[in-house]
């Protein structure tokens, strides 16, 4: 398995951390020089937090910092408008999504801004979204105010 | 005094308080049919959270809730591209700005995306952001990853 799919794994398994719990099944980490610094999932449900998405969730573990230009983000679903907004804010240089066909979110706008980004396509990250929107539409129109 | 300047006068208390403590001064205010839901200010240096600017921190403060559209949101300063993602992902109907000279932000971005957005010009939020800027650059540098 390559490094991306690796951190990928980790990502997924925030992912089913927050399924488990009751929240949305949307997990990320952050990696910086091969080193994982940060790790957070979806906290909507938990913290009753609406801005706390995976990505966001990552940036406020990994703290403060001036900058982000040699920080990866993976996540396992496409960010959406906030989550690639913050990215681009932040100067973040690369995002390695797990998958856009739940979400299709905002890779173009990521690329146009100068983000690497990276689309795995991967059946597991799909089949747990696909799941949990099956059972839980309500809750995941809720997490992206039904602009999806 | 009008409503979006009164509205405004409890967003930069907001700003002033986060000054006062040592932070950003920046602050935010949320209203929803005349009535103030949230009010909120950059907690970057108090809660050493690098995603809680002004406008995300009344997010935090509002809760969970299904829609935005008939929310107005108030600002101090021209919102960032990681707080104009968050207006536009859920759908609020207005932003009020108060000053775009210390920031250029992203007006242009919101109005594209449908919201309404109204620039006041306010020589008070002017003031202390200048004030701020020119006492502490390195920590406003940080805010906005340099991306200014």
């Amino acid at each position: 398995m390559d490094d991306d799919h690796a951190f990928m794994r980790l990502a997924l398994a925030q992912a089913q951390k927050s399924y488990d719990e009751g929240g949305l099944p949307i997990g990320a980490v952050m990696v910086e020089n091969g080193q994982v610094i940060a790790q957070g999932h979806n906290r909507r449900v938990q913290d009753g937090n609406p801005v706390a998405h995976g990505e966001m969730d990552c940036f406020m573990k990994a703290g403060r910092r001036p900058r982000y230009d040699t920080v990866t983000l993976y996540t396992t679903l496409s960010p959406c408008m906030m989550c690639a907004g913050t990215i681009v804010q932040f100067g973040v240089g690369r995002v390695v999504v797990g998958e856009a066909r739940s979400f299709a979110g905002n890779l173009d706008f990521l690329r146009q801004r100068g983000v690497q980004v990276t689309l795995l396509d991967d059946a597991d990250c799909v089949a747990l979204m696909t799941r949990f929107i099956a059972e839980k539409p309500a809750l995941w129109d809720e997490d992206i105010a039904g602009n999806g």
